[in-house]
């Protein structure tokens, strides 16, 4: 018996994670305990890292004006938007695309300033920083399904204004607006085939030998 | 009992893949079944995408020459970024940063072509399709460790020339070399730490309330 294999149940659990993770709108009211929500940051802060740089920055909105200021950035983006689909514009402005302001925590990541000083592995590739940052992101998506937690990623926003607005050093980035909290339920697919806004396309049309 | 809790087993396995999750550099000769190998690019497909876009391709290679191809491609740019790197060029040619001709699976990952198409999420932050495919990646990553698979994500290359080197479409750039394959142990810390390049600073450092 090797030592790093996973039992049976442990493996399952994994799977089962990235099978039902979902980009979660809806929220519950109830709080999310802190142990929990310290457990969702470590697994995030557990990726990996192009040469160890660790290029992620969490801040925690705890006040109810910023998270309003937040929501007023994210629905300005989400009008936007919807001129941007020209077309799709009304069928967009009915999709729910953020739970700001029911969601129990609200974090927004951030890749930090001086990134510059790290060369290895972003020489030829200078958004593995970004790359790295998702990891964690996903890893924290991944432990809250786990948990029972929903999370959504919201990147309908204009960086500099977030960025502004949370006294953000020159040099950083805001990346993704997270909303947290428990759920009545997980979607049963991606909410956007649910609502008949797009469909997925399956693995093999992904995969190719040698070649495109 | 909510039907959507995790066992405690359960749990415990997407905590466990998450904290032994390594960036793997050494591998056994091993074939991966294919089977295991199915599972793990059906777990990378199953992230979520921005606007559901699904950017990624997966290709697999399987040509020994084009292995060779990719190998010094990677050689060429560890000698760059090793002189880039000024005082510590030789303490980084040192470091192992790649398993290319060790690995048994080979797997290029690309951003697909005609991704302008797709503005959902990405008006203002454009690069969501790599945040998405980095997802995707973190998926596979997670998956490979709950099946004893070892990962690596190598970023050392120019992109350009690799794109090149497998016929990808205009508009598509690859973003990872990943080598799979069996390992003999998985690295007790990350590997770059095992070798003094870099420590990792803790959680508390990257977490902030309402502001910077």
């Amino acid at each position: 018996m090797n030592r790093h294999r996973f039992s049976e149940q442990e493996r399952e659990g994994v799977y089962r994670a990235i099978a039902e993770r979902r980009d979660i709108r809806h929220f519950l009211p109830d709080d999310i305990e802190p142990e929990v929500l310290n457990r969702l940051l470590k697994a995030a802060h557990q990726a990996g890292s192009v040469g160890l740089m660790q290029p992620w920055h969490f801040i925690r909105i705890t006040r109810k004006q910023l998270r309003d200021d937040i929501y007023h950035l994210v629905e300005i983006e989400r009008v936007n938007t919807a001129k941007a689909l020209a077309e799709r514009e009304d069928e967009f402005m009915k999709l729910k695309v953020e739970g700001i302001r029911e969601c129990s925590e609200l974090i927004v990541v951030a890749l930090p300033d001086r990134r510059e000083r790290h060369i290895f592995g972003r020489r030829t590739l200078p958004e593995m920083d970004l790359a790295s940052a998702s990891c964690a992101i996903q890893n924290m998506w991944l432990a809250a399904r786990a948990e029972g937690i929903g999370m959504g990623w919201v990147s309908l926003f204009e960086p500099q204004k977030l960025s502004a607005l949370l006294n953000m050093p020159e040099g950083s980035r805001p990346i993704a607006i997270l909303c947290l909290g428990h759920v009545e339920a997980f979607y049963q697919k991606p909410m956007l085939e649910q609502e008949n806004w797009a469909v997925g396309r399956p693995l093999d049309e992904f995969v190719s030998e040698n070649t495109w």
